[in-house]
């Protein structure tokens, strides 16, 4: 049976999810506002855009509830999607982004983050934006996670990126470096580091008391014993070692080729991935269009649907809404999970 | 929608399937004495096993024709499994192999590949071998691959393997060696010459007259431009435009984690990736139960089931037959194409 990763639909208390809008011009705007549209069919818990609201009514004519006070939010989201506006970028057009709309897209993203950190809101949803329009107005981090991570006071080494579909979750251990230098960018401590944080918040965050982590193997069939790579010899089982005597369940190095069917997925909550595509492949495989991606090891609940801005469907209305639906549901199950604890 | 690759399911000529039995040891004979009973249901064309009834009949109490000439194959086929005896290895306990029954695998494999070579056979399927025993007894090719590709005359740098499923089929262009090694194993010559192969035989054994290839990229979102590595720019794209310049139809280096969702494999019939993992993630994801190993590049049709000996579960009747009657009936269709040609 694969694992069923269930997705509790709670209303999450007064405050509401913030999301940050995105870039403008991608299809952020459309896919909040069709979130939105289907809270009831889909019990979202209520949430708040922050953005601009000349981008979304151009690509969508519902009723938008613009406030000043977030505290508003909760009342305003049975009626109209609740909006807080950051400083005006102009008109854009989607599909056509522009340094304006990548500023607009940056002041989102540090507002639903000061909200998040506040507790004015529940927990952070962000929307999709494009890397090289925020490179070029001087955003100086490799993506928003780690802008994320620092307003959080945290060191993006301690930010750990999960991405969750209904029936797998995966964490990458290494992510936007090329290929060859994964193996030398592995190590024993990096394993065990990123493992703790992993079990620590698939504990306070999903409710799994005692998390069940899966690590892969590097090399084809994890190895075979040495003879085709010793990483798993010298560097993942030596982590293995360290964790299980932290009293921490964890299965590997995994053959990465047969821990991703059905059945062995039942066996995990989570598998610890060395390198991108070992994470991605599978996880995108199997949950294309319903991808949460998730920053494990923050003060706040943050979440993101796993894709990106798609500026050319921006405003066509073909963009499907459902990864950011997702991002909704997790974000507010996890925030649900904090309250409570 | 996803790729629908058709496995047209059609009694091939008079000549039967050759299916070496494997080790006597593991799951080889009751999965292919399993198929022999699915064979109506599952409209299989007629096979020979070469290997040992002793060791089918420890497994199973069906009928069993032991011949000596496998042109009676076809006749029997009905009423009971063909078989040719090899050397006797004396009893086989299922789950306990042992050097008798190695030789055995080996006896059954030489003999199956001499009919298939000579046309007595119209196609070979490998049963599922101990590589540890088969070294134990001298065998002194990394695997049953390579010893059929030698016994047909072809260099083991031309037999190509495939890995089919129903919605997948993806061909690794480096195999057993560690990852660290991966990248300076690809060159351009090795990704021209493989997909050439596979592009003549998706045509030949697969009725694909203009086969689509996708090319996966080796890095994190195929390099992004040079940022996250060359191999991209300096080895894959000069080798696609060889390719396209010998009229082929080939996509990439594509994003290796956003090229096997469903939509993404509607696109290929069929996808060359850089190394083991890469190929064999997202197929035995998507396909654990019935993929099939192919070697492309051969005189004759050759398949396997995509699974080991499975020694731990030999003998106890839970072992599926469903990947082996995929390898069957693949090598079937395979084969009577080439005959249609």
């Amino acid at each position: 049976m694969p694992l069923s990763i269930t997705v509790d639909r709670v209303t999450v208390s007064a405050a509401p999810l913030a999301i940050s809008i995105g870039d403008p011009a991608g299809i952020g705007p459309e896919i909040i506002a069709a979130a939105w549209e289907r809270r009831h069919v889909a019990a979202l818990p209520s949430f708040l855009a922050i953005g601009d609201a000349r981008s979304i009514r151009a690509v969508w004519d519902g009723p938008i509830a613009v406030l000043a006070d977030p505290a508003a939010a909760a009342a305003a989201f049975a009626d109209a999607l609740p909006l807080i506006q950051v400083d005006d970028p102009g008109e854009i057009v989607p599909g056509e982004p522009n340094l304006a709309g990548a500023r607009c897209a940056l002041d989102s993203l540090e507002l639903a983050v000061g909200l998040a950190r506040e507790g004015m809101a529940s927990a952070l949803v962000t929307g999709p934006v494009s890397k090289a329009q925020l490179f070029a107005i001087g955003f100086a981090y490799p993506g928003q996670t780690e802008f994320v991570a620092e307003r959080c006071g945290v060191s993006a080494a301690n930010a750990v990126m999960m991405l969750a579909g209904p029936s797998l979750r995966t964490i990458p251990l290494t992510v936007h470096v090329p290929l060859a230098d994964v193996p030398r960018l592995l190590s024993i401590d990096l394993i065990v580091t990123r493992a703790r944080i992993a079990a620590r918040a698939l504990a306070r965050d999903y409710g799994i008391a005692n998390p069940r982590l899966a690590i892969a193997g590097l090399n084809p069939h994890a190895g075979e014993q040495g003879t085709l790579g010793r990483e798993e010899i010298d560097i993942i089982r030596p982590a293995i070692e360290i964790l299980r005597s932290d009293g921490l369940d964890v299965a590997g190095p995994l053959a990465a080729d047969t821990m991703f069917h059905p059945a062995a997925r039942a066996r995990y909550d989570a598998a610890l991935c060395l390198y991108h595509d070992q994470a991605l492949i599978p996880l995108k495989a199997l949950h294309f269009d319903d991808g949460v991606n998730v920053t494990l090891g923050l003060p706040i609940v943050r979440t993101s649907p796993d894709h990106g801005t798609a500026f050319d469907i921006a405003g066509t209305g073909v963009a499907s809404p459902t990864a950011m639906m997702a991002a909704i549901q997790m974000a507010g199950a996890c925030a649900a999970r904090r309250k409570a604890a």
